[in-house]
């Protein structure tokens, strides 16, 4: 592509699209996708579990019975099916919902575009966690808010920090959060926090947007509770079936009460019409049938390993001084290393020593996050995942070696 | 869902949302959906005429061959085989596009958006045909534009009134057109009116959205040089293969040089990180095997012996002072009757008799049109289409009858 300095039209661009460039991380991840660089970026679900037999039987089942519909436009809400299914398994983990409470939506992506066009005027105020996802972010930044940063522990969300704004006279149009295995953090929000979290939300008459599309990808803790669950009725929940069934199907659905779905549905379909009938009935011809769940059983399995993997080479070999969270579910660890280190400027040494990861700096809104680092082990085998982890932590101790000795020189 | 009325977040959403609500057509919709109803409203291609087990080979092959990659994200430009393959039909017609110029988008309605996100501030001004595609409509106006409204004739838009209103100051941030087949007027523009056109556009530097998902579908006449074939260089081109192939794919793509490529890019990323990889590969799969373009000459059959049909009983039935447009391919006539008609409160009557049809009002940003309607012949059957014409024809005639007894009296 040619040399943006030479964009005939860049007098005619719209002000919102002044930060939506092509990064420098992104030409380093083509380079990172190189067969013998283990990437720990990405975080890619491992579809390669689903068994293809499986997927083809699914498939053909939906062409021979449903090829005029898989073909053909739909309704912007969703097919119905898809979503009686969805809300019944929304009932088995105690979540309200309805079909006609859920609107699907083109991958979990999606429910964030709209919620920020519903909710954004340039300026406004939005509170989301700091560290958060970074597609939040982006999705967010394209209707030009203001950003109510809050602060992360074990714990999830610092509600107390929360609080303190708000009582301060902080009022966001929303607040963002992702309770459970926090993509990047790693971490789940206790029920104590959940509770005071609603709690504070409905005082303030602020809406809570959940995005909760690890959930189901718990290694061993118990569930607890959605936020919506606590208080269906202040809460906006989003959720995907990329992590669940498949990525490449594009299926996400938000659920919420009453008048502001109908607001997100026109939103929605002004951006793109409909979802795919095709994948739609693909997702629920897949959900229809038990074997779904031992896939997502032996996912868990495979997912749970490689975090063991992960924590184990952490262990073995980062330096003593470098902290990191421990995911109990989900594809995530975040690592935070002593301040000296810049982990941006870091990653192209990574690259060359066949190991990449996520620099810290792209989960906030204002930059901070230079010396931590996301860690994806979902996709890499643990095998991999240890050496990438080893590549890294001896690229660390090397730097910190190196910068001692010129300390002490 | 519930009484907008008592929405608590009413005080929460942004300004773009106050014209996004679900309208009197939409719950009409519904009703003429019941299968005595003649529906000429919704723009469906006629999917029944691909064969289910040409489709079928071709998903199989797809999830046997593909599965990994089917069901995985892919890059938010799209896979470089579709790109590759959609050059190649763009060359064909003499459209110069290489794979690197080319965006994978949800549908054509995702190009909409994605254009309107890059280029409109609010308050800024667009150019639009009179009347133009409802759902182009509705993807810009979330972006608050103004509208200078060109109108149309027989020969597409009245580039004369366009360049009066450029050399009187008004200055755009694009131009969109529909050039073949339009939706909704079913008229084409010319060639001299497409090179004035892209001389215009050049002479003022404003860019050129071409809208041209119904290129493929002629009926009869000789193909008319698009408007990127004159001038690539200004002319970004929108397409879809929702008329070609299915609409039920949501694959739709922009062709485009250079930097505002890269900018669409990185908006649409944001929107919904990447089309589904398991779609694109079938549409992939259907276009590297040269029965698709017998099951188009089937389409373009099926849909021109519906347009004979639909003016065979325009001729017939309507009344003597109503006028349509000719369509030479394409989905759309369009009816002009009488000012003294109202074609938003008459379609309940309409649908009473068991035909529906869309109100002229939807395709102007300012409720003009108020006696056109369009009318879609694309989906049902010849007879069909002879009958909704007819019932349609015969109120039309009872209501000049009573008017006229009513003025006589």
């Amino acid at each position: 592509m040619a040399d943006p300095t030479t964009d005939p039209y860049l007098s005619l661009y719209a002000r919102r699209t002044a930060g939506m460039t092509a990064s420098d991380v992104r030409a380093l991840f083509a380079v990172a996708s190189r067969p013998e660089v283990v990437s720990l970026a990405g975080g890619m679900p491992f579809v390669q579990a689903i068994p293809t037999d499986h997927m083809l039987e699914v498939v053909t089942k939906v062409i021979t019975h449903h090829a005029d519909t898989a073909l053909q436009y739909g309704g912007g809400v969703g097919q119905l099916s898809l979503r009686e299914r969805l809300a019944q398994l929304l009932l088995e983990e105690e979540i309200p919902a309805a079909a006609d409470q859920i609107v699907v939506t083109a991958g979990g992506q999606q429910a964030l575009d709209v919620v920020g066009k519903i909710f954004i005027d340039p300026g406004d105020l939005i509170a989301v966690e700091a560290p958060s996802y970074v597609g939040a972010l982006s999705a967010f930044s394209a209707y030009e808010p203001t950003w109510l940063q809050i602060p992360l522990d074990d714990d999830g969300m610092i509600v107390s920090a929360l609080e303190g704004a708000l009582r301060s006279g902080a009022r966001p149009k929303f607040i963002y959060t992702i309770p459970n295995f926090h993509n990047p953090a790693g971490v789940t929000l206790s029920y104590v926090r959940r509770q005071e979290l609603v709690a504070l939300a409905a005082e303030f008459g602020i809406p809570i947007i959940e995005d909760d599309p690890y959930r189901k990808l718990r290694f061993d803790a118990t569930p607890i509770p959605a936020l919506r669950t606590l208080d269906p009725a202040n809460v906006i929940y989003l959720s995907s079936l990329s992590k669940v069934v498949a990525a490449g199907l594009r299926i996400g659905y938000v659920v919420a009460d009453g008048p502001v779905l109908q607001r997100f549905l026109a939103a929605k379909e002004a951006a793109d019409l409909c979802p795919s009938n095709l994948t739609q009935l693909i997702a629920e011809e897949y959900l229809s049938d038990e074997r779904w769940r031992d896939n997502l059983r032996t996912l868990i399995d495979i997912y749970r390993g490689r975090r063991d993997a992960c924590e184990a080479a952490l262990e073995a070999s980062f330096p003593s001084d470098a902290t990191w969270t421990r995911p109990q579910g989900g594809f995530y660890s975040w690592v935070t290393l002593p301040e000296s280190f810049d982990t941006s400027a870091m990653l192209e040494e990574a690259v060359e020593r066949l190991v990449a990861y996520v620099p810290g700096r792209a989960f906030y809104p204002d930059g901070q996050g230079g010396h931590q680092l996301r860690l994806a082990y979902c996709y890499p085998t643990e095998e991999r995942v240890t050496e990438g982890v080893q590549r890294l932590g001896d690229l660390l101790r090397e730097k910190e070696a190196a910068t001692a000795g010129a300390t002490t020189a």
